[in-house]
């Protein structure tokens, strides 16, 4: 008899993910206690020795909660049984930068990344599911700061590795359940205060009770096409910049009018966005509408003067050329 | 004293609408007598002689409810009183196919077009909100069929112009209130047998309450920016298709592989579409699946057999080149 059902999907997806890591390399998980990070740490444990892989276990004690340091042994203890070797707590400070959830993700993050580098290892598994991308994609769509917004976590940024991005969170539950594993059901998923629990608990079930089942799929699956569609057009973004840009000397940035007037508005927009970053504006207060108050320059040309831009830059257009430079005191 | 806020802003959107058209066009503008294309009607009825053109109104009746004909009679009468002439029942006979939303819609545009054509007219305006933008990409999104799904409904889709897509329909509502005119409450918006009845009162809504106010402000907004994207791929896609292309003779197409796999995966798709289209097969029964199958046959390449297509086509790859063609009988 193979294993239940749910477990061999924790197994497989695990499997695939690591089918190009070389011999020998470590693997550590990320793991909370939660059904999500439980199962695939089950299956990494299971996985890797069949591989020729070392496998070990990262748990993020935040200090938020009252008993976080005994939760965080108790993963310990079960990656012990698991045989994963290291097996460690990274204890992290939360501050209080960009709200709550932030905050803990950016310092999570940079634990996680120290003791990757420390141990030297190959890759990082986190165990966000198709339910986790959901609820991201509508995250993101609540912004509306378009296309981009809306592809989700990647299956693979630079070290971390998202196996469980395909499946529901109802196999992670049923793979924790079969293998005897009890998750922790982290009270933070229950608080309301956060805007992803609610998404979680309201939004996706209105949903699904009003649009159809299959809507966490469906968001899923839009997050996968936005992720290639938006990285193609950075490609063509990429070589338009190239194609366009005039000089890029010291601090200011010159593109040719003609060649920007040829590229269809989703090209261009993004290739002034680059020329204004790449003459010092800081990306996150480069908003869509500064963008577009450049691109009146090209399509509603006027005479109009400089454009002012995040960083104390504007973008101003002269005998048929943008340029992007530090504005001069007035 | 100017006019109400509300009808100021309903007249500069069919201003801004309108100001390409050539002197002395004929603009038609769809009337249900609801909010938001009464709300239209007025402003064009304002708007239309003072920019040297002539307005008239279309009415359809779909025969669906009792009274309809009776409630198109009053529309007219409107429109007399508003002197947009001509002023037309347009009465239709709505089928079953599709459903019966997608029927309506069928006959309706079937029959503005017929009008249009017939009183030589410049341009079709439609009543669509943002509230109606919103819910239509989150009809979209449930679907999951990608980005241009996400595209929402055109500003501009040949003779059809939305004037009002960038408006509440609060502001609708408003316009009409501020000019004495009463719209009617069609009984189908109250009828949560339609998908997008349920999304109105019971999605957005919940939206709205748990992600913030301004969830429909930026469902249209995605709309936008997602059109724009789909717009320039499908650019590169055709520049890519008639590159990749080897021969187009009869009802087979071949694709260079080497071509295709220089391509990023968002637009070897889009390419790998076109073919299957360009050779036979029918654009509504080729699916993402039938598609990411054909993609196999570049990117996971072993050899494998043809890959069946709707209208009885094959996909097959033979010495570095991919052929859509009708399948040989068996």
């Amino acid at each position: 008899m193979g294993p239940h059902p749910a477990v061999a999907d924790v197994r497989r997806a695990v499997r695939d993910a690591l089918a190009d890591v070389p011999d020998n390399a470590l693997i550590l998980t990320a793991c909370s206690g939660g059904a999500d990070s439980l199962a695939l740490a089950a299956a990494l444990a299971f996985e890797a020795p069949r591989a020729n892989l070392r496998a070990g276990l990262l748990t993020v004690d935040h200090q938020l909660q009252p008993g976080s340091k005994h939760r965080a042994e108790t993963v310990i203890s079960l990656a012990r049984e698991m045989a994963l070797t290291p097996a460690e707590i990274l204890t992290v400070t939360v501050g209080k930068e960009g709200g709550p959830e932030a905050a803990a993700r950016e310092a999570r993050y940079a634990a996680l990344d120290e003791a990757a580098d420390r141990l030297q290892a190959a890759a990082v598994l986190l165990g966000h599911t198709r339910d986790d991308q959901a609820e991201t994609v509508l995250l993101g769509l609540a912004r509306g700061s378009g296309p981009r917004s809306l592809s989700g976590m990647a299956a693979r940024s630079g070290r971390y590795r998202r196996p469980l991005l395909h499946l529901p969170r109802t196999t992670t539950v049923a793979a924790c359940h079969a293998q005897g594993l009890t998750p922790w059901d982290d009270p933070h998923n229950e608080d309301t205060r956060y805007t992803r629990v609610r998404v979680r608990r309201t939004v996706l079930p209105v949903l699904e009770q009003e649009l159809g089942p299959g809507v966490a799929e469906a968001l899923a699956r839009t997050a996968a096409l936005a992720r290639e569609d938006a990285d193609a057009l950075d490609e063509w973004a990429d070589s338009a910049f190239q194609n366009c840009a005039l000089s890029d000397i010291g601090e200011s940035v010159s593109l040719t009018v003609t060649e920007l007037e040829k590229l269809p508005p989703a090209v261009r927009r993004r290739v002034l966005r680059r020329a204004a970053i790449a003459a010092g504006s800081p990306s996150g207060a480069l908003s869509a509408t500064h963008v577009l108050s450049v691109d009146r320059l090209i399509t509603h040309w006027r005479g109009q003067k400089a454009v002012d831009l995040p960083g104390g830059l504007s973008a101003v257009r002269r005998y048929g050329t943008l340029i992007f430079a530090i504005s001069p005191i007035a």
